[in-house]
């Protein structure tokens, strides 16, 4: 299996590119897998024919034999399926959950946080008014809330196991640590604890840090 | 099977309301179901007893036998493995680009245009930045870009035949239509009125509109 990922962003957005989420999937597997890496610098994820893989333009794009596919959330259940980990294959026990937690983690928890992140860092200001970035606390404060009263019940958000849904979900959470707007919640911290303590993530996340000198660097 | 739907929001709301993209999907099955209506006017989706369905206190949810989910998307997946329609079962020679498409109608196509739609609906133009409204019609335009190009060469985003992708792809590009966002982009406009004239999406539409007094009002 081959993935798509890309480097040479600003450094604000390391450890945040989505092609973060399958290569940890992959990396908590032991998948055997390569990366090919895409120089944002370059706007190589814009070349035509990257765009053939991704009509978008972006990252992750996974290759598996005859199986081209975007979009991070779409691979990460892909990937569960494929290797029957993760919450996989579809049809398990868990897959219900699995499924509504990842959608949940990308469009009920993720968009606010993502609004936010975005404005606070890459906006002036007077351009991200206060009243829309106040808005956006507001709302992922209300979702962070129900993340909170869930976690009281469980180690992971799907069950007692990790799942690609908490994949998804500590990845998307990711989005609200610059600025930290994910407050004093102790269930999710230590969800987050545990999750970004894992070696799978550590090793995807110094992949996202470092491109493709991660191991030069080292 | 049973879905939770709200209605008794704002005009301009109706059609838009998640609940249509299950009920859209049954409706093109022909599938029996019911519908559980929510008075959001007396806050009945925030109910502890609702709330035991749906932590985050929104709609749709699905009841099927001992099956309880929410997240629009993963129901919608739900309902297409279940009745092995509408590009599922999973397993289908489609569902790898039915699963691709479905996650890029909420996470790369919807956000930009959802946020405007908020903005320049629901807040004060001193509250939602020029800037910020700016930089929301442009990622969409980028985005409807990329599906106009896709929709050259093809009647459905995943195939020749309609999928849930594009029932949540379709209800997604509604949030563009007030105000206008989409443009002069042909194909786009054309795929849309051939979704949006089928007698499901209209059925599931009248009941996005009129809420339990659907029948009495005809």
């Amino acid at each position: 299996m081959k993935i798509f990922a890309a480097y040479g962003g600003p450094p604000i957005i390391k450890g945040l590119v989505r092609d973060i989420r399958p290569i940890w999937a992959l990396e908590e597997i032991g998948a055997e897998y390569e990366i090919s890496w895409l120089d944002v610098r370059q706007g190589e994820q814009r070349s035509d024919a990257y765009r053939k893989l991704h009509p978008f333009g972006k990252v992750p794009v996974m290759q598996d034999g005859d199986v081209t596919m975007f979009e991070s959330g779409a691979i990460c259940l892909y990937i569960a399926n494929k290797y029957g980990a993760l919450g996989g294959p579809s049809g398990s026990a868990a897959w219900n959950d699995v499924l509504q937690w990842s959608f949940a983690a990308l469009d009920t928890v993720l968009p606010s946080l993502f609004n936010h992140f975005v404005w606070a860092n890459f906006m002036s200001e007077n351009d991200a008014s206060p009243a829309v970035c106040a808005d956006a606390v507001e709302t992922s404060a209300a979702r962070l809330d129900v993340l909170e009263r869930e976690l009281t019940s469980r180690d992971y958000i799907a069950g007692s196991e990790l799942t690609v849904a908490d994949i998804l979900l500590g990845a998307s959470l990711r989005n609200g640590l610059q600025p930290d707007v994910l407050g004093e919640r102790p269930h999710l911290r230590s969800y987050l604890d545990r999750l970004f303590e894992r070696p799978a993530f550590c090793r995807a996340f110094n992949l996202n840090l470092a491109g493709p000198n991660a191991n030069a660097a080292e």
